[in-house]
């Protein structure tokens, strides 16, 4: 008989619910009693806590966002931050807490564990940059708005006979940029992790207008050297044949009613964390990788980042000829 | 027995191509032939048409954009550029033109008339401010996906706290703005008709923060003096409670799966166009008004313009309480 | 200063939470007090009341089905299931009631208003057959439930040259059937209020085959005489050239998120349900007819039903070609 | 330098399209020559080829169902057959054949080769049984096309306090329903694979309802003893509680835009088959498994069937309290 908490922390991203749910349904299954914590370290130095009963995660399944709140806590980064965590975690007698979260979450997670509190991390960002997680929670919703923008994107440029430049998310990951940009057919992807100059882009896509193509996407993760905000100017003025749109999708790829991808990846991921709970196994992150679920020590994680596949950024270029 | 042309013109919408496909096929009813226009009045004054049977109109009603292209033709302001293209319309022998499009297109289209061409105009912009037109082809699904992105963003936004910017389509007109606002549920809607301070803006988000609402979802036409980019560090600054997000839709609007309502509504009109052609009904706007598709004058429809229902904005605010 | 009652009744419809959530906003902005009742008819009778404060309408504008609840309630065609109705609005000391529901609620809401109490009715059921309302709350989201059913369909037909037969809703009325069928670009389009023999579409279908169209959508309404049931293998008997396949589409028409249509519908009917009762106009039935809210009295609503306008089943006819 | 071909057999699968466009431009990058096969074994046994260049699949990554067509095609079983399919295929001078589709398919593509001629299979079905492949090209669409119905039925159910038999695809493949039924949060899950009496089953609702349940959703795979066709009569008498509707979802799970998932799973996939052809290995099937594509030898495929995990039988039980 335990008494577990769990919070989700960072950016939100669809199927954190299905996570949740899967925590509460599972203890209870063991006869655990789970708390959620509100809005993540911020709630957990506070002390906002409320018990979470099978009722309380009917229904949430389906729901975008994280029923729990979220929030950035730089404080938490602080050794009297964790003071206060930890005095709560004492005083609500918690045995274990589920850290449902990207890197900065992670981070957080494993100065916790540092201090000797059992936790469980859970990847959830929708940039997939977690050490330990070939999927995070999350990515897959996020990926296919993205696509789904780029699809409507495409219909007007062919319309008009133009270039769009579409910015996604991803500040220092440009994964989403480039799935969604080899699954949406992109002509080019921009990615952060490999620094192409503007007059190189714009002479790729003044070639394909050379060729004939009628439209051209540009698919650009949002930490592309300037943005698109300082890249589009550069290739309007480049003269690349197509008259130039952009569009900078922002926090809509957050905020969708989770697909079955995600929902099973937050259930999977839950159910594993009260398992490894059980079996006294924490200061882990636990991840899909090779379609199963691993533990990641916590250490290993935050010191290092998932990277992109530069294969596929090959590929991106050959399928867009 | 009579040939026709017709031409899509301006910001392609959803919807053109099922009134593209209706004015085919009831043509072909009625043993005329007809002829499409390549890249609207640019295509016209080029000579560029491409005849049109019932296979060629398959499996459009569902696509977005327009199977004809779309341009904006300045040169068809010029008396040159309307010579130009009634050369070729005599040329090829053309009875009568349809031209689909908003305000721009549909000027264009008198300007062909008062030359002396039979021209009938349908309605067709996501601005929704042609006169003579309730609700214009594409409309309704801008609308949706503007719906769709509010939707996400306030499932965000509830998990963040936090307040969010969203810019939709809208230059001069903020029909988009106010009737995705509303039926998003949105706490404040800003449209270029009436301006508001950013201080007020401020205020009123401000308050409802104090109230107690959990977020707040602002909704502005992308007319609003400065556009969003200027509004929001304004309101960033003013102390909102709120941490603020933006989110600039842009184009994604125009280019979705087209719905039934527009569905049907260019399938009306492109009915509805053949039918006063074959009646020697020219010179006309057919528009949706009072439910039904009503003529208007070409004259009187650029002489006006549809103006936003004050009291829906008065709505807006009862509704956000 | 009022205390008034609001309900949902018969088939959910995808709007009535944004018609609730008007009735109890508009309300306030007047001093009033709002009342649900819970499940309908069925929970008047019982007394089952919840009283509706601003939050607790907020967030529901987006979900489908009713906060409500709803139900069929037979008894309440007696004479003694209409008195305890009435003893429990005096007891609640109700001034005015809201019924949202179509044709059945309608009578119910007319059998209170002829025993003397205030009511005014909003139509709302995707069958779109009420007398008063040439778009009843819910109809649209229907169709592009429907019409997405129908494109999908149309993807997997083309791929293996079939026909499919389609099952839409609507038992005694064609409207859901013969509008998705012209958006969806369907072959053929059965209704319950034209009877065509099993071996003439047949015969259709299997021209078109001969014609060389590559696949055919047959999108039938549930009350065609026998149903899809019935029919399908008839058409199967009778060699129409394609191999059938039949689907039923079934209560997911009824369950999608509102769009924007059936929001805004819902929305301008609760408002104006409030503006009336505060008019002392009742004993009415709200509708959109024409473009505007129309008030139609509730005697002539129940003698009466809205008719399928033949015309579009020609056009339907003529667009297949 | 090659010449190679490319079918689509069987049931079509949203991303099959994607598969067929990287096999072509990928082939075009090493200077090969393809050639789609129209109506998968019955165009092979008929010689219907059409050459594809890079243009041929371009806007195709999006669209649902196969561009090349499929069948059903019994005759290919006979030596016969097969002996038509070689000579077509020595006439053209191919050098080797892509089959993309399912059990039955890879059946074909097993004895192509058995009869010396160079085949890759590449996994494609909708049921999620080939063995070699985890996730087959089409899954993840049709699973969250089967999930929005699921979420759909939940809200009228929820406003109704009913209970919903959903009867997803699967005759032999309980995948997609067990899937489909976590993910959607069912109340009960049945399967082909694990026979249930009828009377257990209600026995179970029973308990639900009697729990305080408002609503239950049970999730059945097509293939279950007399399908929902047998059992809805006998949940309906055996006294659930709750009223009970049913819904058959069909072939509309086929026809959706294929999501992120399958483009890219069809992309890898076309890709590969490319990379082996080129390496000279032939007689796989190529599939996902451990979340890397990889091949498995035909014979082995055609010999087993991949079984569903019983242990998440267990977890959707467990969830679904």
């Amino acid at each position: 008989m335990k008494r577990i908490g769990v919070l989700t922390s960072g950016g939100d991203a669809p199927g954190m619910n299905a996570a949740i749910r899967a925590v509460v349904r599972l203890g209870i299954e063991r006869g655990w009693e789970t708390f959620g914590v509100r809005n993540g370290f911020a709630g957990l130095m506070a002390g906002s806590f409320v018990q979470l009963g099978a009722r309380d995660v009917g229904g949430v399944i389906q729901r975008p966002g994280t029923l729990l709140g979220s929030s950035r806590a730089p404080d938490f980064e602080t050794v009297d931050g964790q003071d206060r965590a930890l005095e709560w975690l004492a005083r609500k007698r918690l045995d274990a807490l589920v850290v449902i979260g990207g890197n900065g979450s992670q981070a957080g997670a494993h100065a916790l564990s540092g201090r000797g509190f059992p936790v469980v991390g859970l990847a959830s960002t929708i940039d997939n940059d977690v050490h330990g997680a070939e999927m995070a929670i999350g990515v897959d919703t996020a990926l296919n708005i993205a696509l789904e923008a780029i699809d409507r994107l495409r219909a007007t440029a062919a319309s008009h006979h133009r270039a769009f430049l579409v910015e996604v998310m991803g500040r220092e990951c440009g994964y989403l940029a480039l799935m969604a940009g080899i699954a949406g057919g992109a002509e080019v992807v921009l990615v952060p992790e490999v620094e192409v100059a503007p007059g190189d882009v714009a002479a790729e896509i003044r070639a394909m207008y050379e060729r004939g193509k009628g439209h051209a996407i540009v698919v650009a993760a949002e930490g592309v050297r300037g943005g698109c905000a300082a890249l589009a100017p550069k290739l309007a003025e480049a003269e690349i044949g197509f008259a130039l749109r952009t569009t900078i999708l922002g926090h809509v790829q957050r905020g969708g009613t989770p697909g079955v991808f995600d929902r099973l990846l937050g259930t999977r991921l839950g159910t594993a964390a009260v398992q490894h709970i059980a079996a006294g196994m924490t200061g882990i992150l636990l991840g899909l990788e090779g379609g199963a679920i691993i533990p990641t020590p916590l250490g290993e994680v935050v010191a290092r980042r998932r990277e992109l596949d530069p294969a596929l950024l090959d590929l991106a270029r050959v399928l867009a000829r």
